[in-house]
């Protein structure tokens, strides 16, 4: 960490940042410049909290130089996280997985009808929500419990795995009995109580971005569970909040090299919740898969001007079909591939 | 709501958004344009979930004119809430209320000294986190129950009322025995289940607005409150994101008129988080109340240079002394007055 | 446009605002609903400019239906805009153009080596600054004229077409005199003066997006070019301001999508001011082909550890070279194609 | 300044960038930590430009300590500037100046109407644009050059002084020959080439922050013009670009006494553009007086409804003397006062 004194500090206010650093443990460095002092803290294994030092008279700023995060650090582990899942399938290696489906569960015929569609298409994980959390308290909530139901029976029909959000304590527990992946959505990125949950749920987890969350802040949410003892955590970029409301959010696209070159954990792309557009669909998924998530979570609903929720985000099965399609030889076209359903892998 | 169509959208999809209209129970009205045509949707009482005519063929966006929300809004009710509290302190009238005290409950001596401190320089509310939300897992989190027993203390000792956060299910329930305002903070402000419970509460809620939330957004998490049956929700602003690192957030000054005018809920003022610097608390805590905020949330340590967390942002005593002289006339120039100490108000 | 009435206003006010409407040409349509009515206006052909209608007593709100813009837009003319350049270069045809180069011409040496480098490795345009816009007047502000010479003297030398910006009217006849393409900057987006003379330059536009400019501010100024007769105009996604310091801007991958909808102009991308990051720029740029970008703008220095400029940014020769070899697959899987070097198109 | 290196990079890369900083003329101080070696840069006396240290190998990242600008610091002048205008006003002083007028001018009748309202109100300087931005080709532009002729027949009709924009530097030119102050807008923050010739004006300069400027770079902008040789720079906040659009902007308030934190210049605020809506004006004012502005820029129009721009944000003339009065009281309260118009001084 870097103590940045003001301009024209004088020597005692120096000496007392280089005594309570040597306080605190650590070894100080002061190196005089021409405009300001600047106090080196050396010998730090992690973040040191700054706070008695902020709060010292004359100093002017802190700068953090050690990275806040660990286990979750290129640094701690070099090698990519592999999270093995039923059946074989993998996310974090080569294979490329699309997870696929509506935004609500609405109704056995609906969700088996969806599930059906995208295994066709070649989804291997079936999305859908039994939990839905709605800024508004008007607005539908999802089936809850009989949900999670009808998402094992789509399960049992198509062998397609699930995952599915929990938004609390008491979700997450029941999500947990019937899910593949739990999925802690955007909003909850910062529930921690939530995330030490999910830390030890024994379940992987697909961690979303939260609206205006800094990748450093992403990571460290998945510090939370994988602090717990739960290693298995799915990073996702869903869009960030922005000026520009042509768009839901802003999808950041560069957020997945950028995670890649930092953490060791896999990270998929939701094109869906990141444009808010059912066109823009596809050219974001495809450039999702150039940039080298790896997968990608879409909203496919068998009839989406039914839809009781995000329709006009959520692809028709055929728009779902050709981007499958397109996604293929882009995957190729990088030393990847999109995995193939239960099915075709046999 | 209207239904915008595309530029050259043929009759029959006009036809069928009429007709979705009328399967919806309400009326439909088409006004053809001379670019596009346009379909107001009339009858509706709350906001419509146009999810259905999101996802018709033809249809380019929807416009929302009703209001998502309901009970918080001045429509419903067009007299401001007042929240009474212990020893006639009201929030929400005339008198602007000042909260205050350190980040976190460190130690039995820590908070007396503090709460000593601000009640003389005329503070009527302690507060306090004994529960904290830490963005790194390997951060002070706070004393939990023991801090809750502290602030207790502090409370008999000074006769101060006390203000201290939930950050879950669990600790809302542990909090709301000891507090006279549960804080949830702005990392939770969509936990939807914490929302929830807070309405079943029976004590009075501080709703601190979310990083980047939006002041639609902050309303509806309140109306949420309301929904369950609990009236007396203190908004809070404390700042958004900002793509300007000089300040810790950006403090939006106008979500106090704005909120003053969508609503009848009051709303104070977090200068501390607000800005993150201590220098800057005081001319925006002036700026507040001169902006007709109901109250000021404010970090006062003891001795910030020994903060466990905060420090930076933390005024000293003499500090917090100076700008409470300063605030009285302002608020007098409005009309207001800073509500005085319970010992004082005999 | 929809003239929204605040909850309660009178039937007067609503009145005022039909004979505002029928006064200005329009015709009105009101519209009354349960919590309030909306007033119509019909029959414009354009935007219109809602300032009366805004400031009447009882108007909440106008909402736009009609887009501001007309010469840019798909509406005004469906067909792709294809720009010829020199030696049958095309752009916003099936061809993917990329142009590279250094930041700033700094030596006759410098700007030769990177062409002939970055046209060895495929690129067809040359980009270089003779002109630099910085921060402060006292960074390095280009080598201006006689640096508009080396680019003369590198395309003479290897048939690369030129792309370079002009900060100014002056700037802008000198850079016309040499360049293929001239180049507005970001932070000239809404410059107007500067907007209206590349209108009258004869030569093609690369408007760069505003640092925090909506697509449709960045639709509107190119307007500004083609209303005053100059049809060329290549927008440019270049990333726009964040809360997020991780990369230098947020590279927003989906204007690319919405501009093809909302416009027939070509957009290309550039992944190195949109990351400010060396290693981000290939994954970028492999994306941005991928959702259907017409070119790309890169930098490459033939020794970025001593470029006067944008160091961290610019790829090696080498690393330019593999990025190339990886865009031809994914330009391919589109049905696309990188342009070849003019030596090569023989 | 502060070059951060990869964890694990090899002694000689370490070793490369000590010499490349002795190179460069100063002295490098490497302190090798347990997470990572950093090298300080010691001995610059403004700021360096990184590039080549950020491009060499095994560097992650350059951290500057020393800020980029100069003669606008608190550091090379620490007693606030104070700029004196005709008839003996002064702004940066105790005096709290308040400029207010139209949008634009429209008409004689309608400037002079206006200048005479503001006047009695308690306004010293007249604010009106002859030549307005748009972000639209086809909205109404300006009178231009009749336009100022209008101006000074108000000023000397009523003895206010002129404040009025320049768009480019032809304009530059007339404005300088009329306006007392002459203002550079937002989108033009960063148009150098004005800028330069703004420092060359020989008149005092009120330079609005940009969209989405940050401080460090409002700063820099006002650095180009002192580094001409104009030292009257007036900084304008005027709120920034945000992702809640129930404002215009967003009111940066915290930016009052951040510029007087760091710079010695004078800030004003604009609470018309800052909002974007009538009712927020007076509450936003009165709260930037608090925090310590130096003045305000208000938009007040005889007959808001028939104004040809900003109509919804302009003051009704009874509606600016009633914010009049409420200002007083508050300059009062922070030891200041709002000056009196010329008449009255006498």
């Amino acid at each position: 960490m870097l103590v940045v004194m003001r301009h024209g500090a004088p020597e005692s206010e120096v000496q007392r940042v280089v005594e309570t650093i040597e306080e605190m443990g650590y070894t100080a460095r002061p190196m005089p410049g021409r405009q300001r002092t600047t106090v080196g803290l050396i010998g730090n294994d992690g973040r040191v909290d700054g706070s008695r030092l902020a709060a010292l008279p004359g100093v002017q700023e802190l700068i953090h130089v050690t990275k806040p995060y660990k286990q979750v650090s290129r640094e701690w582990r070099p090698e990519r996280t592999v999270i093995r899942l039923a059946g074989g399938l993998t996310i974090g290696g080569d294979d490329v997985v699309v997870m696929a489906g509506p935004c609500s569960v609405e109704s056995e015929r609906q969700i088996i009808e969806a599930a059906l569609a995208v295994r066709e298409a070649g989804a291997t994980v079936l999305r859908g929500g039994a939990f839905k959390p709605r800024s508004s308290p008007y607005s539908f909530q999802g089936l809850g419990t009989p949900g999670l139901a009808l998402l094992k029976k789509a399960r049992e029909e198509t062998g397609l795995l699930l995952v599915t959000e929990a938004m609390d304590e008491t979700g997450l527990e029941l999500v947990g009995e019937v899910a593949d992946i739990i999925q802690i959505g955007a909003r909850n990125m910062q529930n921690y109580a939530l995330l030490k949950r999910a830390g030890r749920a024994g379940k992987p987890i697909l961690l979303k971005r939260g609206l205006a969350a800094t990748i450093q802040e992403l990571l460290l949410s998945a510090e939370y569970i994988l602090a717990e003892g739960n290693p298995d955590v799915i990073l996702c970029e869903r869009g960030v909040r922005s000026f520009d409301t042509v768009t839901r959010n802003l999808f950041d696209l560069a957020a997945i090299p950028v995670v890649h070159g930092l953490s060791h954990l896999p990270i998929v792309a939701d094109p869906s919740h990141g444009t808010g557009h059912r066109d823009l669909v596809a050219p974001v998924a495809r450039a999702a898969i150039a940039a080298g998530a790896d997968g990608l979570l879409v909203e496919v609903h068998p009839h989406p001007d039914r839809a009781l929720s995000d329709g006009a985000q959520s692809l028709y099965p055929e728009q779902f079909e050709r981007m499958m399609r397109e996604l293929r030889p882009i995957a190729d076209a990088i030393g990847r591939r999109v995995a193939e359903p239960a099915g075709s892998r046999a």
